[in-house]
C-alpha cells in the first residue's frame, strides 16, 4: 500500500463534539476519552480549544501529557493571544499541533468580521507563522471554505502554505455542499495552490443535509488526506461527519484502495463509551453503531439471513465489534424465523403444528410490538394444550 | 418549472419503517399517520405489506379507504397470492399501487433464492402481468439492485418494463452503494432498457453506511424521477434516506431545478408525530430535524449567529416549522452571547460589568453543562452584592 493512500483520521469528538449543549467534559474525563481515542488508533486528537475556558485550557493540558501515540492538537483564532495560549496547552505533547484560521466566505469576510479580502490574506499568513514560532506542525483552516468561492479560497490557502501550514483544512462550517461541489473545491485547490502537493488536504464537513459523510469520501477520492470527525456524529448542530461511517465505508470499499490506522473492532464500545459520557443519545438506525444497526425484523430479511447473513449483511457485526446480528420477532417475521427463534430456544416443531404456531404468533404480534421469548413459550405452551 | 423536474416523493414510513423492531402500529394509527404524510404533500404513501399479517391486510385496506390525493401503495413478493391480497386490501384506493418484484443480485438469486437469472427474468415478467391485471400502476423492485451486475439488472427491467411497470425502483438493499457507483448504476439503465423513457425511475437506498442521502440524491441527477424515503430517516437496520434531507436539499439547492410537492414547514411536526407514535428516538444531532439542529453552543458560532443568522445558518428553521434557532450558553459560549441572553432577560451591564460576569459565567458554566437563566440571575446578583 503507497503511503499516499494513508487516509489521516482527525477526531474533533473533545473539540467540536464537547461544543455541544450538555456535552461539556470535565478534565478528568477528557483524558479518560482522548485515551480512548488513541487506543482506537485515530491519529490526531483536537483536544480542545484553551483559551475558550480556564477549565478547558487544563483540559487540555492534561490530554497533551498523557498521550504519546496520537498527535494532540489545540484549535485557536487568528488572534495572537489565542495561539499563545493554545501552544502553552500542548507545549507537554509528543506530537503537538497548532489549528489556527480564519473565516473566508463573503458572509463571513464582510457580514461576520466586516473586513476586506486582503485583511484575510494577512491574517491568514500572521496566524500560522506565528503558531510556526511554537510548533513545527500547524495546521489552518478556512472557515466556510464550503461557502468560498474557489479563487478566492487559492489565495487563502496560497498564503498558508507560503506561511508553512503542514496541513489546511477546507471545513463546509454550515453544512451546504452537495459532494460533486465539495470534491471539486478540493481538485480546484490542488490545480491552483502552488507547493500543495507537499502539505495534507484535511475535510471538516458538518451534517446540516445529512451529506457529510459523502462529502468527506468524494474529497478522499480528489485528493483530500485527513478527515476530521467525531464519534457518533457528534458537534455543532446537525453535527459533523460520523468517523465509524468513512473508516467502515474505506474498508469495505477496498477496491479504493484506501487505509486508515482505525481498529474498527473498537468502534461499537467507543461509540458506547461517547455516548454515555457525552449524554448524546445514539438513535436507533444510526448507521454502523446504532441499536438496530444489524437488526433484522421483516420475514423477507431474516429469512434471507438465517439462510445466509451476506444476504442482508455488508458487514459482518463483529468487525465492529457488535456481537451478533439479531432477529428480532415482530408482526412483519415469517415462518423462517419464528421457527429459527423458536429452535433456539430448544423448540422443534413439525409442519402442521409451525402453521399453527405462526397463526397464534401473528395474533400475538399485531397485539405486541417485539414478541418476546416468554410470548413464544405461552404459544407453545397453548398449542400443546390444545393438542 | 418543466414537469420533468418534479421529483414524486414516495414515503415508506408505514411500510420499511414499521417493519422495525418496536415500531408496529395499530390499525387506527396506520390511518392517522398517513392522513397527516398526505397533508405533508407526499406523492405516494406506501401502507404495508397486505401479505405478512391479517392486521397489517386490515390497515392497509383502512388507509387505502381515507385517502383521496396521495397514491396507496400495498407491497408485495413476485407470488400470486401476495400480489392478489395487495391488490384486495388497496381495491377502495382513489389512486391504487402495487409494488411486485424479486432479488437479482448473485447472492439473492443463487442463495437465497437458490434459482437462475432465466427463472428471475421469467418471475419479473409474471409478477408485473398479475399486478396489471388489478391497478394500472405498478412498480417494480429489483430486490439488491445494488449488488447487482449492471447488464442482468438492465435485462430484469427490460422485463418489467416489457410487462407494462410505471415505475421501476432501483434498491440499493444493502446500502452498499458509493454514490457514484449507484448514479452510474441509473445512468446504465436509461441507456440499455427500452422504453424506459416511459416510466418513473425510483431509488431505494439504505443507510448501512451513512451514503442512503447522497445515493438518492446523485440517482436523481443521472435520471431518477422517484425517492423513496422515511421521515426520520427509520427503516431495516441503519434505516432509509431521509425524506426530510432530500427534500430540503432539493429546497436548498435550487439551481438544481428540481421540485417536490412537500410542505416543508409541517417537516418539524411530522417528524415528531413519527417518533412519538413508532417510539423512535430522533438523535439530537440529526439533520433538519434533530433537536440541535438548530441550536448555536460555541463561542465563534453564537457570535456569529448574533450579527446574522445566515453566518452559520443556511436553513431558517422557520421554513421546516421550528421555530427558531437557540443560543444555548455552555463553557464554550462567548461573551456576545452571555450579553444576547442576558438582553433577553432584561439585564443590561456595562462593559467592566459584563468582564466580571464573564468570568464568574465560566466558573460557572466549567461546573454545569447547560447554564440556564436562573443561573444567569444569580451571577447578576453576585455581581450586584459586590458593587
Amino acid at each position: 500500500m503507497a503511503t499516499e493512500n494513508r487516509i489521516y483520521i482527525f477526531d474533533t469528538t473533545l473539540r467540536d463534539g464537547e461544543q455541544v449543549p450538555g456535552c461539556g467534559l470535565t478534565k478528568k474525563e477528557k483524558v479518560r476519552l482522548a485515551q480512548a481515542l488513541e487506543d482506537l488508533g485515530v491519529d490526531i486528537i483536537e483536544a480542545g480549544f484553551p483559551i475558550s475556558s480556564p477549565g478547558d485550557f487544563e483540559a487540555v493540558k492534561s490530554v497533551a501529557e498523557v498521550i504519546r501515540n496520537s498527535s494532540v492538537c489545540a484549535l485557536s483564532r487568528a488572534v495572537e493571544q489565542d495561539i499563545v495560549t493554545a501552544a502553552r496547552a500542548i507545549e507537554n505533547a509528543v506530537r503537538p499541533r497548532i489549528h489556527t484560521g480564519i473565516g473566508t466566505s463573503d458572509q463571513h469576510v464582510f457580514t461576520k468580521l466586516r473586513t476586506t479580502r486582503d485583511r484575510i490574506l494577512e491574517k491568514a499568513h500572521f496566524c500560522v507563522s506565528t503558531a510556526k514560532k511554537y510548533v513545527d506542525d500547524v495546521e489552518f483552516y478556512a472557515e466556510d471554505a464550503g461557502r468560498t468561492e474557489n479563487s478566492f479560497l487559492a489565495q487563502v490557502i496560497q498564503e498558508a502554505v507560503n506561511a508553512g501550514a503542514t496541513v489546511v483544512n477546507i471545513p463546509d462550517t454550515t453544512g451546504y455542499c452537495l459532494p460533486s461541489e465539495y470534491g471539486q473545491k478540493i481538485k480546484y485547490l490542488i490545480d491552483h495552490v502552488k507547493g500543495i502537493e507537499n502539505v495534507i488536504i484535511s475535510t471538516h464537513c458538518h451534517n446540516d443535509l445529512g451529506l457529510s459523510t459523502a462529502n468527506s469520501v468524494e474529497a478522499i477520492q480528489q485528493g483530500a488526506r485527513q478527515v476530521e470527525c467525531t464519534i457518533n456524529g457528534i458537534g455543532e448542530r446537525a453535527g459533523n461527519t460520523s468517523l465509524e461511517e468513512v473508516v467502515m465505508i474505506l474498508k469495505k470499499h477496498n477496491w479504493l484502495n484506501y487505509t486508515t490506522g482505525i481498529h474498527t473492532e473498537k468502534l461499537y464500545s467507543m461509540s458506547r463509551l461517547i455516548s454515555e459520557t457525552m449524554n448524546m443519545p445514539v438513535q436507533p438506525n444510526k448507521a454502523i453503531v446504532g441499536a438496530n444497526a444489524f437488526a433484522h425484523s421483516s420475514g423477507i430479511h431474516q429469512d434471507g439471513v438465517i439462510k445466509n447473513r451476506d444476504n442482508y449483511e455488508i458487514i459482518d457485526p463483529a468487525e465492529v465489534g457488535v456481537n451478533k446480528s439479531s432477529i428480532i420477532l415482530t408482526a412483519r417475521s415469517g415462518r423462517a424465523a419464528l421457527n429459527f427463534r423458536l429452535g433456539q430456544l430448544g423448540i422443534q416443531l413439525a409442519r402442521p403444528e409451525l402453521e399453527s404456531a405462526y397463526e397464534e404468533f401473528l395474533a400475538v404480534a399485531d397485539q405486541v410490538s417485539v414478541v418476546e421469548d416468554e410470548h413464544l413459550q405461552e404459544i407453545v405452551a397453548k398449542l400443546q394444550d390444545v393438542a
